[in-house]
């Protein structure tokens, strides 16, 4: 059997098994999931996108003190000024689910979003983080040589053959092949001509990637258990990514209602949507999202869709209305369980692996 | 390992290998392709769909000179009557295209498709084919009934969980689940809701629908060779069918044309499309589709659409110009080779996965 759960990419990594945790920014992705994961002998990932930059700082010092094995940080890299257009047919729509979650409407001012990239990996280059990890796009030269200075691993998600080789090209020490099923953003570089992103289903992307790239490819979408990360290994990737799965995890910050939406919702539930961020994701169709896709109206581009719906998500999160926050999540939400810890988790994936692997 | 190439299905079926030839209707699946298949141990398949009954007859007489071996033969299982409320619109912009391609324009007389289903149900039935495959749904349950006395074996394909149940209820024999990334038409039931049908990843898809159903399972969509059927194995298929990689095949009935596009394309090409037939399909994208995707006009329902463009794929195909045909294909296409006849197709694909089934 050719095939083994001890992959090259674990030895580059110094980890256990090849098992990521997806930065998922936003919430979920905690400092206590990410050390969590780690713990278990997999990578885990703070999804630190949206954080400032301190508070980045602190995740990091707080998963040191929950682990001493190598994890991730994961940051958007992407340099998107604020699109300020049409702000006021898109507060106009915004404002209707205001007055339905008792919000006070809010006029067409111009936003801007505040840029911490630079902060961001300057923070994560003074943690000396094991591995940054970014969607979106690959590190810019200055901070790739940076990274290396440091002996930081780097890590890019890519959702087409050729984002895979410019991703080889700028240095990557791995990518993740991104598929089509994978909940959350759609990581592709450039939506010119392709608005919701490219969505190659994970079966046909991975083994394209692999036969193109000679650095490890991580396999995501749509892998939920060890059936999933033995077929992965079998289509030529050298470890897998899972965000969904973790989504229910004892430590997963994820909003206790967006985890009960998740546990009701089935393979059929999920769509590619751009309201909440600008950007093409997957997650449980809600009434946010249906409001947005029979409005008519464009949402505005990333990240300033983003940040004028932040407030309708935060008063969502705290009214326990599953209805109006992003739910993201991939195709496998079947698979879905709850109530473990993420050592349950990873170990489940584990045994049904190494029991498919297992002679007979 | 638990993975093993001989499942029981290939018993259930009586054929050595459990790879499938896909139900390829309009051209590819000729009797030629469907008995190379079988002949090399897997199961090939009449792409028999849009063939008259008679023709139907003498093809599977064809299958029989050139194969002992059990073969299929593929249906849509669908009853839909011709809409012919927009004919004037939509033959208009078909005009459009007949002029372009020297095509006399057509008036917008109402057509009546043909309803063939009865009466190629019967041609199977008499000639006791060993198995019959359907698209769009299960049979019903009167030619299930006569299917099961004459000891066929029956075959669905589906696209959800829903689906899968649904076939099983029925009587099916196995089902073949079709992922995403699948080639050609959708095989999903029912539209309503979901015009472009449902299109989960073959990764998610398959082990969800492996947990809910006792019959075998056969996954498709992306998948090309050694990898992707080891894979399937491990999700918890016990075979799998492919489409898009006997499309090259020396025996294929696929025109020259459409293979060279193939060959030129990559896992972007493609897109999923009302245009030629009134039902989604996966095909690579040429100047008829992105007519169709910047018109503004809505195709009419299958079979209609199907119809009323066929003089236009017709002279197309005669033209030897691929602008203007249906060309069918999956997501996996940077996998697809050319200049090798069906038995060297399975026997790479057996290689490659027993290579990587082999103990190290």
């Amino acid at each position: 059997m050719t095939i083994t759960l001890k992959t090259d990419l674990c030895q580059i990594l110094d980890i256990e098994y090849p098992i990521f945790l997806a930065g998922m920014a936003g919430g979920p992705g905690t400092a206590d999931l990410a050390a969590a994961v780690s713990n278990t002998g997999g990578l885990g990932t703070l999804g630190a996108a949206y954080m400032e930059p301190e508070a980045i700082r602190d995740a990091i010092r707080k998963i040191r003190e929950l682990t001493e094995k190598p994890f991730g940080v994961n940051l958007f890299s992407i340099s998107a000024t604020d699109d300020n257009t049409r702000m006021e047919e898109v507060q106009s729509e915004l404002n209707q689910i205001r007055s339905s979650l008792g919000l006070s409407p809010k006029a067409a001012e111009e936003v801007r979003t505040p840029s911490y990239f630079e902060k961001q990996f300057s923070v994560l280059l003074e943690e000396r983080v094991p591995v940054i990890s970014t969607a979106f796009g690959v590190l810019p030269e200055p901070f790739m040589k940076q990274a290396k200075q440091a002996q930081i691993k780097v890590i890019a998600m890519v959702t087409t053959v050729e984002e895979a080789i410019l991703a080889e090209q700028a240095g990557c020490d791995a990518i993740v092949a991104q598929g089509s099923e994978a909940g959350g953003h759609r990581g592709t570089f450039d939506l010119t001509n392709r608005p919701l992103g490219a969505n190659i289903g994970t079966m046909a992307l991975v083994p394209q990637i692999a036969d193109r790239v000679k650095i490890p490819v991580i396999a995501a979408g749509g892998i939920m258990d060890g059936r999933g990360l033995v077929a992965s290994l079998a289509l030529g990737a050298q470890g897998v990514q899972l965000g969904t799965r973790f989504l229910t995890a004892a430590e997963s910050g994820a909003h206790p209602s967006y985890q009960q939406r998740l546990l009701r919702s089935t393979e059929e539930s999920t769509a590619l949507t751009t309201a909440f961020s600008g950007r093409p994701a997957r997650g449980v169709v809600n009434k946010f999202v249906e409001f947005w896709s029979t409005n008519g109206i464009e949402p505005l581009p990333f990240p300033t869709q983003n940040t004028v719906t932040r407030d309708i998500r935060n008063e969502s999160a705290k009214q326990n209305n599953a209805d109006y926050m992003s739910l993201w999540a991939g195709q496998g939400l079947r698979m879905l369980t709850s109530g473990h810890s993420a050592v349950e988790i990873v170990k489940d994936i584990i045994q049904k692996a190494e029991a498919i692997l297992s002679p007979e």
